[in-house]
């Protein structure tokens, strides 16, 4: 299903658990693949950044990658119909979303400007209907199988997300939102050294909060650099839930803590100095090892870790020289 | 096509303009109707306040009314349809949106997390779930005419919203919105008094910009008080584009004074003494005075009015005695 859609693109394959296994793609397509000893290979001690056994580990594809547009998606979305029963596109959505300004310091009611048959409505201030906000991150949503925690699964187990919201809005300056890694799109050059999804999985007390993590990082970066995040349009169909008793086992830790990171996230204030991608999430890190270090020893490690990942990152992609 | 949505309510209808015209209401309906003759005679001097000339001059019917819930529209709006071709009840959808809590304080990416077959995501904070948050207003949307502004009119003489989103959302506290008055339901006992349409119209240098007026004020008020206000569904078909040079007419001062008007919405802060909608509308009414006054002697004369209008409200509507 996903061939007429990805075969134009490069693709990163990162894979997760026994290095040994063998992983088949199919034919035809442009990719790299890494398992865990090219992470630790290629890192050496920095790989400590990476998380094993987790979803987390994909962030290790958007360091190696040299494009500037990444999508990311879960091995169990497919491709999703619209109500006219057209197979959705999900690249080329993200891609307009990315091309088209965000509008985070103002409420469209009409949503997204930007889409054909759509404008700013009156009273939209004429000063902010410039571009001058880049989108740096668009986050799709799922049909079926909605992105529940295990308690609303175990409540819930029989419900389905059945409704195609038509619509792509900006995610207003100041608010925070969850964000999905399973269907999710940026724009590396504006927002990639922010995309870390932590340390998650083995040998750590959380998982399943990777993309919940790098969502509340990258937003409180945009936020400061003036970038905007858009969410909505494209859809993926999600087609299996994850067993939500192994999953409350992961998140349960997480549960708890997240009522102390949300305040933490919602008044992060970052410096003026602060100007580059980087240079924010050195500083959110130092916030995160002084404020949330006193909830779990683990918010010291994933500071760290956060250091770890930048100078990472920066080493696979030194800054061009003049 | 109304019929069937508007007997089973009360009405109450503003003649604006002469009134010595007689309105034809069809048979049938419940309702009270008031021109410019009965505002002067049941509000006297403090008639002031109520525009003339000016669809603005709708709010004396919030002032009279004595329900809990108030739903209004433009004369040019009619039953729209959902894609499925079925009528939609707009009030139906109103009272839902106003009886279901709402969710200023993070944004749930499946929308109103409240709708049959939704919920919040994962990684939404448990301990704001929690139907802390009252919605006291619900703003709906249009079909086919949007609502834009003259020089959006001009330039867009053919676009027509054809798009039903269908989504409900809580706009996030903190966040402005060009609220429009010609799909607006809300809970007068949560926010009526902040629900002034402002000085527009006959003797006044602007027009068209009493709604906004409105959202704006009645923004701030649900942010401090903690009340949330939704956008989204229901639809109405708005039927006829009003006259784009004489509305540039009435907004041109409007188009300018807003870019200085939103910055002092945008950095309003009400004290903690002010937890009445009317100690939040006094104040706002004092920095309206301080802050605007020196754009134009206008908001001077508003500022005023705000007075005036709580003033007559409180007349109109007497706290209960113990």
């Amino acid at each position: 299903m996903w061939r007429p859609f990805l075969q134009p693109y490069h693709l990163i394959i990162v894979q997760d658990g026994d290095p040994t296994k063998k992983i088949h793609v199919p034919e035809g397509y442009d990719y790299e693949l890494y398992n865990r000893n090219d992470i630790n290979r290629i890192l050496g001690p920095k790989a400590s950044c990476i998380s094993f056994k987790d979803s987390a580990c994909r962030c290790f594809g958007y360091m190696v990658s040299k494009k500037k547009y990444i999508f990311t998606i879960d091995d169990d979305c497919f491709v999703a119909k619209d109500p006219a029963g057209k197979a959705v596109n999900a690249l080329e959505q993200h891609i307009k979303n990315l091309l088209c300004p965000s509008t985070p310091l103002f409420f469209n009611t009409l949503y997204d400007p930007y889409r054909e048959g759509a404008d700013f409505v009156l009273r939209y201030p004429f000063s902010l209907r410039e571009g001058l906000f880049h989108c740096a991150g668009s986050h799709g949503l799922w049909l079926n199988i909605p992105d529940y925690d295990a308690p609303t699964q175990l409540v819930k187990p029989k419900e389905r997300n059945t409704r195609y919201v038509d619509a792509v809005m900006t995610i207003p300056k100041g608010t925070l939102f969850p964000m999905c890694g399973m269907n999710l799109a940026f724009d590396r050059d504006l927002i990639g050294p922010a995309m870390y999804f932590g340390l998650m999985g083995d040998g750590q007390p959380i998982g399943r909060y990777d993309d919940m993590w790098a969502g509340w990082c990258i937003k409180v970066i945009c936020d400061h650099l003036g970038l905007g995040v858009k969410t909505g349009l494209p859809y993926i169909y999600h087609s299996k839930a994850s067993n939500p008793f192994v999953n409350l086992k992961k998140e349960y830790k997480g549960i708890f803590w997240q009522e102390d990171i949300i305040p933490f996230f919602q008044n992060v204030k970052l410096s003026k100095e602060a100007t580059t991608v980087q240079q924010c999430y050195i500083e959110l890190s130092k916030m995160v090892k002084e404020k949330l270090s006193s909830l779990d020893p683990y918010f010291d490690k994933l500071a760290d870790a956060m250091v770890t990942w930048i100078e990472a990152w920066d080493e696979l992609n030194p800054p061009a020289t003049a």
